[in-house]
């Protein structure tokens, strides 16, 4: 049974001014509140329509009807669980090896997938402007698989942060230096730009290596990739070359 | 103005039956439905909420308002313009060249953004087992951005298609080969699986080899990528090597 003051405040928590009043976010399915779970997070309450997580305090976890989990689901299907947790303090951030920084990424599905691909790549610091969607997004949580609770996450003033930096700063552009043919380095700035408008101009004045994936149809129509699709492969050839 | 019965019609396109019956599929947006328009797909209707689109005859355009069109959207967020294009018949199979095969993608995303990165690499057959999601469905349509009209994609008997073929078989699979140290062909076929079981087991049974995206996380917990970013990785590692 989910009170209604609990339904109130669990689907407030989808609006981010919520979730920073409360210092709390949502998390659904087994896998990613499995990931949390094992990781430093700190579990608020858990909610399960059937008996599960048993590593889990039973003063800490409601078992609900169906009908009740969808009532506080963010998702457009629910799943058996949904878990409330504590959002941590921002780590400071980690400025050796290889870092991505995030200029303007709306789409939660795609900052969640990127998150997975640092996770992947062994990349664990990643700078979003302050305009990135928030990493406690539902959306976002749920597209990283749990992946959100290995790597470190920091909002920053981004052209402040690159202006600040004596790395390598590399950007993809239509126009710069094949990806395929260029030495990279092991540390250094990767900036992945905004879906609609790409790497902004005063962004790009910060870079200093411009990267092109090169394009291979016969008809060059295909405007871009998809900024999670060019993240995959820009991390791909970073690491590859190890 | 729509009437109900275009309302209806055009609701019903959401499903896959409806499609079929009719012969008749969605698109939104300026940037998709120019590229159809572009390409060889026979435009049924446009509806638009402000004059645009100057190369299309009168009479297959509507002007409609907003409130009009967020009757007929199939998206969450309407756009300005909705457009209903013919079913073209399905072109032979190309079996040559890079062919990507995909065993059950279920999530309408994923195929988009795979027919994006085709479209990017130059692939321009994909095969699809009877299970993969429709090609049509409105977020397909959306995800690709236009690329759906640049690539030809079929719908077979994945098993029986690959147990014909002469081709070598890809698929990735934990425990296969470093696809960064294997030479790659520049023919052959790429085997994609579901995102949640990955290549089935019968699939499995035709691939002649089997590769791996080596992962360079710490901490051995990242379970997979996501379908979309493999796809993405190993398509750059196939077109790389020309």
């Amino acid at each position: 049974m989910v009170s209604k003051n609990q339904i109130k405040l669990i689907t407030s928590l989808v609006q981010k001014k919520y979730r920073k009043q409360h210092q709390l976010f949502l998390a659904e399915g087994v896998k990613v509140i499995e990931e949390l779970l094992r990781s430093n997070f700190e579990l608020e309450n858990l909610y399960v329509t059937k008996p599960m997580f048993p590593e889990v305090l039973e003063s800490k976890k409601t078992i609900i009807s169906d009908s009740d989990l969808k009532k506080i689901t963010a998702l457009t299907t629910a799943n058996d669980c949904l878990a409330i947790f504590k959002i941590p303090q921002e780590n400071e951030i980690e400025n050796e090896g290889l870092i991505v920084a995030l200029d303007d990424i709306r789409d939660p599905g795609n900052l969640g997938t990127i998150i997975r691909l640092c996770d992947w790549f062994g990349i664990s610091q990643i700078i979003c402007s302050e305009q990135t969607v928030d990493v406690y997004n539902p959306k976002v949580v749920q597209a990283t698989m749990g992946s959100v609770a290995r790597v470190n996450i920091s909002y920053v003033d981004l052209k402040l942060y690159l202006a600040k930096s004596k790395s390598q700063i590399f950007g993809t552009f239509m126009g710069g230096e094949n990806i395929y043919k260029k030495q990279l380095p092991t540390s250094g700035i990767i900036v992945l730009g905004n879906e609609a408008n790409g790497i902004s101009k005063i962004i790009e004045e910060q870079i200093t290596q411009k990267i092109t994936i090169p394009r291979f149809g016969n008809l060059q129509l295909t405007e871009s990739l998809n900024v999670a699709s060019a993240t995959a492969i820009v991390l791909s050839e970073f690491r590859r070359t190890c």
